[in-house]
């Protein structure tokens, strides 16, 4: 049994094409019905303002499958301690024994809902996209935008955060990355007005983008909410909305941006929704044409922890082959 | 973060008085109602003849709590391989990180699962006992043995095992480590016919124990049934028994003796069943008399593993002190 430290995680795997690759093949097996994903477990520690999550899926017939622990505990700051962190459990699916420990702190999780997000818009973003907008200053807006620029080409990019030094830091950081202009919004609306692209990845409670601003053309991904009091999109955005996604409906329904629709009867259990792994597995198309608006919600699944998990301990115990 | 081998966590824990008294608080606080205690979280890999479960419980004011591993894969005898393991995982309910790894195989799943064995007959079981009955020779069967013996004076043992030299073996070794005759039985019929405690520790789909069989004064721990699927005792055995006693009622009638019971109507969500952990915090009586015959069903709860996986932390990183 290997167990790897996050330092050595990070120095072999990184947000890239071979990542998208495998984490595109976790949501096929789940479109395929070939997964057994339990739902997530949750443990709310609320005197310390914590969760813990616990995430699982088998992929039938692999040899191997991931258990995940997360957490965010968001008094952290104070002690000045991460807020977020976590690890990952590889087991065998043939004998159950522990193969590896990868304790990544949640770099893992990072890089896999980031490839989510680029996965989204891969499929659902126009082709020809001149400026993407991004909602939050936090790994996760870093993490994003480095996925996206793997699927789409883009001139510029525009921002919105609620702190003033954490969206001046942000925009300066990924101006050196892509070495593109980033601009500073000076509020939301500007933000999803002038983008073709928009990607939320804040923990708001409350709904950020409201549904007046949308335009055709416009895709949206949700990366923020995953739990039933998060929310990042007005429900009645999916009046307008002429593709929902998501990456596991009955999650989506439960902890999602969909839930809000969902309890207002915006949508029901019969409205159109495609999965995520419906488009990569081909069996349902995503944009068709300029005009449509796109949305869609991502919530994590286990899935892709075991995607990426399997991914990681492989690169990690062939690196030195 | 420390990281703690099965042999070192085997060197400093044991079946012992001091274990007993911090699985007795665990189930006093599911009394109290103070614990957060998540479904089970299960993963079933019926190609391999295997199952993975995720358990966990966090007791509200402590400053840390488990989450535990567990796997049972009956293929594994064929290679070689131990059919169950795991391993617990504590995280601070401050910060959410982790404070430590306990890679002990199983070894305190084990541990607290026969010390739960023995808070049942400390308040069920009768005081005076003669005999005692184990039906299963595994490693459960030792462990359960042994922490009877902690709560309870016996004279003889009377054990039935179906694989005979698997009997013979555990006869001898129970013999040996007690200092007391150890009878190897023809049926079980004979061993719960002649035992004041009998205990049964398979992983059986069918039950073993038939409602005729019953005598005033006995007292009965099935702690082999965990899912769905499994039963040792006649569900109409209930129909018999004085006082029912369960460690978590939701999980037992799911998953335990108590589910079968009641999907024949035998119980009923209003029948009278007491929670273990009302008998160690003082709320509900265990045994009034003699003659009561009892019944305890174990299927394990997430309360046991956080209060042993501390009590491990905190022998073993004490114990250069």
């Amino acid at each position: 049994m290997k167990i790897f430290e996050e330092q050595e995680i990070r120095q072999f795997i990184h947000v890239n094409e071979q990542a998208i690759k495998v984490v595109e093949e976790g949501f096929s097996a789940l479109a395929k019905g070939i997964v057994t994903l339990p739902p997530i477990m949750r443990i709310d520690i609320p005197e310390n303002n914590g969760e813990i999550d616990v995430k699982t899926a088998y992929i039938k017939g692999l040899d191997s499958f991931a258990i995940k622990i997360s957490s965010g505990f968001f008094n952290n700051a104070s002690l000045g301690l991460p807020s977020l962190s976590g690890m990952m459990l590889l087991l065998s699916s043939q004998t159950g024994l522990a193969k590896s420990i990868l304790l990544d702190n949640g770099y893992l999780t990072d890089v896999r809902t980031a490839i989510a997000g680029a996965i989204a818009s891969k499929y659902l973003a126009k082709k020809q996209v001149e400026q993407v907008g991004i909602i939050g200053t936090g790994t996760q807006a870093r993490y994003q935008l480095e996925a996206l620029s793997l699927v789409r080409e883009f001139s510029t990019v525009i921002i919105f955060g609620r702190n003033d030094l954490s969206a001046r830091r942000y925009a300066k950081e990924m101006e050196t990355q892509l070495g593109k202009p980033v601009i500073i919004a000076e509020s939301i609306e500007e933000v999803v007005k002038t983008s073709d692209i928009v990607v939320t990845t804040t923990p708001s409670t409350q709904p950020l983008i409201k549904a007046e601003w949308l335009h055709p053309g416009l895709h949206i991904t949700a990366m923020g909410s995953d739990a039933e009091h998060k929310q990042e999109l007005d429900a009645n955005i999916f009046e307008q909305t002429d593709v929902i996604v998501c990456d596991v409906k009955t999650q989506c329904f439960r902890l999602g941006e969909l839930h809000h629709a969902k309890s207002k009867e915006i949508i029901t259990d019969d409205s159109p929704i495609i999965e995520l792994g419906d488009l990569t597995a081909g069996f349902k198309k995503g944009r068709e044409n300029q005009k449509q608006i796109t949305v869609c919600d991502l919530t994590g699944t286990g899935v892709q922890d075991t995607v990426i998990a399997r991914f990681a301990f492989e690169q990690l115990t062939n690196k030195d082959k």
